[in-house]
């Protein structure tokens, strides 16, 4: 089982992404169940703005393309600013817009029989709003949602800390970033045993 | 295969409802597949507000949340207010929170295995805000949302027309409601055939 | 200057409601400058579904549509589900859309010229999300949105506290209403001393 | 009267842009009534992640946050990528982000007694969440929204056409234009002669 990370935290990895801390814990437990897991930190790529799978000649994006259809998981982790996704979240989710028009050998769109989940930080509120967001997007591309697929924290109203800075609530977050992975991964099993079939609808 | 779907449309069934025309690509769909389907018509209900399994003695929610828990498979059918979803669309989801506590008799989360769709119309514009948040409730519910499970119809700015009014867009509609009844009912068998197992951060 | 209230809690009001204990800041403030204050409890009143002002013979909806149009502020108070509105918030949004074909005696949509604000309150998180849906709303509605127009209070993943069980966060949440109070009343008078005029383009 | 406009289509100005197209309807209102426009095409500039004024040497964002800091009017104009804000619109709002703890001469922040408003594109679907999400944005970060102070085209389910492909809806689409100038004009001229005066609640 292969699990792609795409962290969309605004920061290089030469600063402590809060992102980075929580998706950890489900980046361990997929570990521990002897999956493969690669990640990639988007602010440290160069990924233009766009919606085809190549942009220019300096383009990250192609190699995430691989490694996206080489997984059977795919793992969208973002902070929330204003409430919303971001930047780098959406970016990703737009260059993914290519994939809609790919088929696999019998005809089926690209990204069928894959699962996606979603982990969400923020220092105040907003995580269901970008879960559900991502979530919908990913239907769209034609990514399966498994339930309780995501997990998410953030410190309620004025909350001047992140999720780096305290304990408050880590135990949830942690529990439920597990739950998530086994779900994840129940999903991705279930569909490979038995994959959604081609159907002549698929054709439009 | 059992097959429940909530028509959230404001209107009582003695007037015509655009989301029921809509739904009945897909119910077509699912009896022609072989699987029972059950529509409630929500607004010729009575459906209190809250967030228990049963509020008041006249209360029409005990028996949708049998059938709820009775089938694999749950589709809302929402008409779009202002980008919103109904507000009868939110109502059953309300009611539908107190399933978060139930436990299926191995301890996982009652709607575990279960899969969920959307269908949206609208004479405007919203169908992808109102199917995300529907979507992203379902998977806070537990149920899973296969990819492209969805279907919608809306007719741009300024339409005054409906769906039941024109042809407009009709056979895209049509199309992707097949393709979103098959994916459900795939989805839907694969979880069957191999199911999310319990695990310890369920006890949460 | 005249305010009406709505508060969309899904309790009647035999039963505390945390939006309530919020809105109670604003209305204090609103008092406090001489402005006068009309709440209504939803729950407590018969608010059919429908897009139209009157929907049947026992429908409460026309007495607060008339408090609407003789008001200059107008605020939406709704809980949290899911991180969404309130169903009862929602209701009060589609029997507004009616709204839009009044006009006012110089030809101007009837809500022109008020004044618009949001509270919310969640045990966990989405106020931002639900903020966005019903300002954006309002501004469908024709009402202007102030900056800081609203206030806030959830308590981060897991909470199992609501506003009314703790003291955590209160005083942002205060402060803010009061700011947000004081928007209202300022942008309303900046209205009222400078209405928007009537131009050809709302005959559309 | 000075108006900054923010063009955040993910194609540079050497390709046409939808955006651009339905924004023109409101810059030539604009400049008709005499307001100064100016007009950042977003994708041509280098605008890094980030959430301060002033992210690393070569960032174009400085010169775009005296313009704003400069105008009356800011209009945020944004493509729909999956029913969400294109990743530049999101770009856009988190640099805005750091404006929230500039204050003016009189202590109050920065943008206050500012309009803002939204223009949206998309081929299919989402137009009112987008302008939901950024009208949101702008008055978490103090920016005062009038009443139909948006407009937006999209051309409903499976459409393969924009803006500039047809002529499907434009007259809706720039007369609602005209409304929103004529809008966000009007509570930048209350404004400026009422404007929101400092309380002490602004100093959190």
């Amino acid at each position: 089982m292969k699990v792609t990370i795409l962290n969309c935290s605004l920061k290089k990895s030469a600063e402590p992404s809060n992102t980075a801390a929580l998706l950890k814990e489900m980046t361990d437990f997929f570990k521990q169940e002897g999956a493969e897991t690669v990640t990639f930190r988007i602010a440290d790529l160069e990924i233009p703005p766009g919606v085809k799978t190549k942009m220019g000649d300096s383009d990250d994006w192609p190699a995430i393309h691989e490694h996206i259809t080489g997984s059977q998981i795919v793992i969208i982790g973002s902070p929330t600013w204003m409430g919303i996704l971001s930047s780098l979240a959406q970016r990703v989710l737009e260059r993914m817009d290519a994939m809609i028009s790919e088929t696999d050998d019998q005809g089926r769109p690209i990204l069928y029989n894959r699962v996606g989940g979603v982990v969400v930080t923020g220092n105040q509120d907003g995580a269901k709003h970008v879960m559900s967001d991502i979530a919908g997007a990913l239907v769209q591309l034609g990514l399966t949602v498994p339930g309780h697929s995501y997990t998410f924290w953030n410190k309620g109203p004025n909350a001047s800390e992140n999720y780096l800075d305290t304990d408050y609530g880590h135990e949830w977050s942690r529990n439920t970033g597990h739950m998530a992975a086994h779900n994840l991964l129940s999903v991705a099993k279930a569909l490979e045993a038995s994959p959604i079939p081609f159907h002549k609808s698929m054709k439009q």
